[in-house]
């Protein structure tokens, strides 16, 4: 089990109790709670997937339901404990994003597709799980609204390809490129860095 | 037109019959329940071939729209006493759930994929529809919360597995799988049995 | 650049306006925002190729990205305008809807499809991207209660098939399937024009 696989683990582990957590608190059972953590750890790879007409990445091996199971387990047992946890669970999810952003680019080029379709299958790798969890759960996507979360994926990926445009080597712009999108998450959230919005018309079209 | 077929659209029935009425609930025209209708009945074998990487089976054959537009016609005409008639749909809710879920397991050995998929695409095929349904209707998805349902699935389908290691024929391995499913749903309702739900946080990620 | 893709294009704009003004009224930040006006303007015909097995039409050109970034630089600088526009986006809007109908079905028929699969993914080539920003912004989709709207992507759709059937040249078949979409999506507007809805039953099922 190489250095990779272990992040990639840790970053579904933290995804994955980011939906069980907010499913808990809407009284989903165990079941559902289940579904909706493991939704939220692979559900933007698998849009990824589909759209890159290939076979959804955890149909091919089964780590990913087992590491979400070890999320429900761990809540289950925990729970009263996963809320002191916050920050570490914070600084995963992080980790989690950077590496989520990084494959989603790379499964990008290898398929020939070109630079801005890379940013939107990492930003997508990264994010769109969240969003389907909070449509689960029936609540506006937080991401939407809260501090920069999918830019931190756009910005990754910006280095990813600045880095390829230099020549660096691909692991190193792969370290880049995560490192990057875990400093401005970091960073968005030390300072309650969010972009503006718009100014809220009443009137709906 | 074979007995399976039969079934098929007795469970298709059953399945946009419980869209059509939720979305009358929510004063959806009749094209809005017709969709919610259908997606119920189609949604999760259409996920399902999607992430098999085959054309969605409704687009092969025109049987479904039809299916769906009786139910639509149905709930038009014999509105008031749909409802008196809820013991007679959940009986074929929960016959259309038992074959949905053979169907989805029988797609996912025919493409080569192992037993846990299966069980995944199984249970997807019967109960994904229903929370297709519940998010366009803007409600928390009923089988998250409520008696057994997708779980009903789970065990059919090991039900299934476990035939076919036997060396059970693969018909009465149909059968099995389905009846276990039905018989599951069944007692789950009698009995008000659900699965725990993990204590809500009031506290968000 | 000819006349389709300025159709095109402006069909977008418009489409990518509603979800932004959309997304503005519930504070989403500008990255939801611009997110929720892509999905919005392209998210019927990703749908749509996903069922196809094709690449989805966006990602083989960034011009759907910049239309949509148009369109959000224009409810930045005259977000306090655009409500007095609100005749013009509805003109721009059935004109997107027609074209996206046309397209679809034209998909659909290259793709040896018979005219009932083309009449859905013309209707969901027109319809499903709004259906999905109503879900992202946590709403009941609008289209399913209000007048008129995926129903005139269905009469465009009997429109094309009946000129094919007639021998219509293709550029004139287009060209009627659209107009008859926009027609009668203005007239419904202008006479408020509806479906019945189903009487509500309070149980649910």
């Amino acid at each position: 089990m190489d250095f990779l696989t272990i992040i990639d683990y840790i970053g579904t582990f933290a995804f994955a109790i980011s939906g069980i957590r907010l499913a808990s608190a809407k009284r989903f059972d165990w079941f559902g709670a289940y579904v909706v953590g493991f939704v939220t750890a692979v559900g933007g790879g698998t849009i990824r997937d589909l759209m890159l007409d290939i076979p959804p990445f955890w149909m091919l091996q089964a780590d990913y339901l087992i590491v979400t199971a070890s999320a429900l387990g761990f809540v289950i047992v925990f729970g009263k404990y996963v809320i002191r946890l916050n920050n570490t669970f914070f600084i995963f999810d992080a980790i989690g994003l950077g590496l989520f952003t990084v494959v989603g680019i790379e499964k990008s080029i290898t398929h020939g597709y070109p630079m801005w379709v890379g940013l939107i299958m990492g930003t997508m790798t990264g994010a769109a799980g969240g969003v389907i969890r909070d449509t689960l759960i029936n609540e506006v996507p937080l991401i939407f609204r809260k501090e920069i979360y999918a830019l931190a994926c756009v910005l990754g990926g910006l280095c990813y390809y600045l880095c390829m445009y230099l020549g660096v080597t691909e692991t190193l712009t792969q370290i880049i490129a995560a490192v990057a999108v875990i400093i401005a998450r970091i960073l968005a959230v030390k300072y309650g860095i969010s972009l503006p919005n718009l100014k809220g018309e009443n009137q709906n079209t």
